[in-house]
């Protein structure tokens, strides 16, 4: 009997997906350019018992704040599911929840409703989040010869940054209104696995570890995960307009570029030598094995 | 220290509605006539073990088109999180996205997307649902005077039903194109809990005993949960159309009367004796002391 453990996050979702047509991007894409998303977060897996309160709300709804992003898209709406074990103080809850607006105030986004359940071992909280996009940008856009850019600097997050990251919302709104944005994905399971979700029939990557903005090692910024940023392709002649014109203090850095090639991510090493990026990154169930 | 325990999930719910100003109804409502409702559901808590997973996918989603019929609105788009344990069959999460499916689309939901996640101990699948209504019914509109309703038979749902009810999606919207629908409920906790959230200020109610359409006994119809009948209040002038105009298999049933009172229910014995109905139904937190 396969378990989930068997085939990982990734072929459960795939399973799963031959009956949701339109998913694959970080939202789905509803009429009337509505973007629907959700993200669940779990008590020892995505923050520890000891996490501050605050920290665990701002982080459940950056998350989504992020995916939002993502698609280039205006945060509106959230709702909010938690499960509580009994002897929770109220004062947890006050903080969790504090948390969860601060996060949702500094982006213009608004609390309507919630549901709370009991649960006996693990807490958890989902959120939900209902956005706006004009023209939302998916993650199957990129055309062989795009620059590929990177917001921010990735690896190493788990150091205290995955529960107080800034979701990129500011950056991707401006990006696509001032720019063509061609694909973008937010960096949630590591730059050595959401570059794959970037390909597309025909299309793959090409990056040059000698540009990766890493915090640490090459080998964190690839796959430690959780870093928010945005992955994102442009026509290369829109880069130098692009440099001239970001005025954002998040650090911008072209890593590579889109190459006709089978699917597949090569990265070329700082001798310069070019190798196949292997698939890994954060995968909730392959951990387990 | 408090703890959710000793407040109980309403305790706690009065304490976060404070900063979501205009929750309190089934579902949030949004402008463009849209709605939103988020319902968690848990292993040891809303299904067991044991459960077969299609059932335990029904009851989720149906849970979620419960709250939009509450509002008289149409299911449009729902997007699913789950928590799995590592050592879960694949099988078991295909059954469960039968389930989940199977139930959305018998009301012309779409599934458009979700995220997972791994957990440790206790699966969870939480269900975030759109829809839509020209009107939304609120749970505040009673008038004194008004006829209280409620469609089918009330307890012992945790005989079997809990997993397998019929959401009343098709009933909810016939009755608020036909009728003026005061307020309205989805009875989730229990007729002697659901029915406190129709008060407001001024305004009480008073059911018949002998007209309560019971499952069994008098206190599981008032006190078992999961019903997820529809409780509504119509003017009395509309009751003899209403009953003539009715068309469904379902039963339908007046069981008393908004009255003017302090926000008090007042419970009319077999034996003609008026008493006040004690606030209790299924409470999470508070099963837990």
């Amino acid at each position: 009997m396969k378990r989930v453990r068997d085939i990982g996050e990734f072929g459960l979702i795939r399973k799963l997906r031959k009956d949701i047509p339109h998913a694959g991007d970080d939202c789905a894409v509803l009429p009337g350019n509505l973007l629907l998303t959700c993200d669940p977060v779990v008590e020892g897996i995505h923050y520890l018992r000891s996490t501050p309160a605050r920290r665990v709300g701002w982080k459940a709804m950056a998350r989504n704040l992020s995916d939002i992003a993502a698609m280039g898209g205006t945060p509106k709406w959230a709702v909010i599911s938690i499960g509580l074990r009994a002897s929770t103080p109220v004062r947890w809850v006050k903080e969790l929840y504090a948390g969860l607006h601060s996060a949702a105030r500094r982006f213009g986004c608004e609390i309507v409703g919630g549901d709370t359940t009991h649960v006996r071992n693990e807490p958890f909280v989902v959120v939900t989040m209902l956005g706006e996009a004009q023209r939302p940008v998916l993650r199957s856009g990129s055309k062989v010869g795009d620059s590929l850019f990177v917001t921010g600097k990735l690896g190493g997050s788990l150091r205290g940054r995955h529960l107080t990251f800034t979701p990129r919302v500011e950056e991707a709104r401006w990006l696509t209104r001032h720019f063509d944005i061609h694909a973008m994905i937010d960096l949630s399971d590591g730059l050595g696995s959401d570059l794959y979700h970037l390909r597309t029939r025909g299309i793959g990557f090409e990056i040059d570890a000698a540009e990766i903005p890493a915090n640490g090692t090459i080998h964190a910024a690839l796959y430690d995960g959780e870093d928010f940023e945005l992955l994102f392709t442009i026509d290369p002649r829109d880069v130098t307009a692009l440099r001239r014109q970001w005025k954002f203090a998040t650090r911008l850095t072209e890593i590579g570029r889109v190459v006709r090639a089978p699917g597949t991510v090569s990265f070329v090493g700082f001798n310069g030598k070019k190798q196949l990026l292997r698939f890994r990154g954060y995968d909730h169930f392959a951990k387990c094995r």
